[in-house]
């Protein structure tokens, strides 16, 4: 590398960085509540970072957003209305309304910024939050699920980590809330940090929703940009089980394109390491 | 992180750096075939490195080892004799070992370097090298399965990447030989890169076994140290097929410690996302 090679570093608990290969800055505000930025990488393509942590690259994205959506939306016999709280960069509402049976998307982001910035720079991840089924709602995800009358037959948590504007979506008020808008078969899935660097996030989620969901497991993913790559997301629900009550006939009958998600993908997601198993007392 | 914050950095496809907070350097020597060093860090314990890339590291380093033992050694109803080529740092003879049935496991690697610095230093892997099961052969890989008269139920080809020493490893002699080796029962495993960064590796690995092998699977495990976090083995056999003949039961009998490897776990990891599922024609 040539002394011009320029890095976007992303430091994680002062123990690891993770560092991509930096084109060009594209982009860099601040909202009320955070720094947004946008950079082009040479081998990543577009990446949108929170306050200096990558959220989305465009090389790998389809993972996480595949994985947030389909695992809750082929277990659901017949989802229609969906509500995402965060994941103002478009991937998991784009994902979510791929499913034909979805009449109604609700993306509630509390950062506007967010949202501006992937509409125009990332359309990859953007572009269906212009879809007329979705509708995108600028506020804070907590009172919104507090205050609303709809209800929804899947919530999909797709937040940062667990401070800063994301902090109340790790506390216990909000999924009290979360079960009240849920319909009679609702689903639930929230990111939940690193099992490696973080299991203690994940152990407080579960703890949270346990006295609320009569179902509560948690499933792993994959992310290049992530430290250490091995990310986990919560599930909980008011009956469905995730493997048991899971149909792979339903993702086989799919009649759009999956790249990461498939049948035995979602069992396999399941499979929790024996470290974890025990930590979340399974 | 003050000015004086050092970091081990490793840089991958010129596109990706992955840096550890380096504590302290611990040793660094070269041997006729590559550069071996190990670093102590804050946060990943001891590393191992040869030519810069990370192989070990203290803290995640049973996962790896997990992985590339436990799935053959559970398969197999009794393995008795296990070969491992490369694999100097000793953590997969240290898995296979605990495995009751083994009674005797050969260590092929090429570099006294890597041996000699990893008993002295990493005793966490190299302890079990000491073992009276465990015969250390310093010498090629490559000219031992074609040259010897054993024959072994597991064989385990812990490599580096394919160039440098490792280069013949990936090449369409020595699976012939493999094959040789191995019993009617026999398994070959072998680390076979990144799905998202050199795809062609687990291609070309798998194209080189199915000509030799009836069976030919890949399975996929994590690493804090490795880029992007998300790796493969390929999986060739006689005839055992790594999840319909997986018998849970075993797992359930043994006893010896586990921290990632379970029933679950292992067919899991053979669930392969669906880019990768077409790339290898499965």
């Amino acid at each position: 590398m040539s002394a011009k090679t320029r890095w976007i570093d992303e430091e994680y608990q002062g123990i690891v960085r993770t560092g991509f290969r930096l084109e060009r800055r594209v982009f860099k505000g601040k909202s009320p509540f955070q720094s947004v930025e946008v950079v082009e990488t040479k081998g990543h393509g577009k990446l949108l970072l929170i306050d200096g942590m990558t959220m989305v690259s465009e090389r790998d994205e389809f993972v996480y957003h595949e994985m947030i959506a389909h695992v809750p939306l082929f277990l659901h016999k017949r989802p229609r209305s969906v509500l995402v709280i965060g994941g103002g960069d478009g991937g998991s509402v784009r994902e979510v309304l791929r499913h034909p049976s979805v009449e109604r998307c609700v993306l509630a982001e509390i950062d506007p910024l967010v949202v501006e910035a992937s509409r125009r720079y990332i359309p990859l991840t953007a572009k269906k939050l212009s879809d007329r089924r979705c509708e995108v709602k600028i506020g804070d995800g907590v009172a919104f699920v507090r205050d609303t009358t709809e209800r929804f037959d899947v919530v999909i948590v797709d937040s940062t980590e667990p401070f800063g504007p994301a902090k109340e979506l790790f506390g216990p008020a909000f999924y009290r809330n979360v079960s009240r808008v849920l319909t009679a078969d609702g689903i639930v899935v929230s990111q939940a940090g690193s099992p490696f660097y973080e299991i203690d996030t994940i152990k407080n989620l579960a703890r949270l929703l346990k006295p609320v969901f009569p179902v509560v497991d948690a499933y792993l993913f994959t992310n290049l940009t992530y430290p250490g790559g091995l990310w986990a997301f919560t599930y909980a629900s008011k009956g469905l089980r995730p493997v048991k009550d899971f149909r792979p006939a339903r993702v086989a009958a799919a009649r759009f394109p999956l790249r990461w998600y498939n049948a035995e993908v979602h069992a396999g997601a399941f499979a929790l390491p024996q470290f974890l198993k025990k930590a979340l007392g399974r």
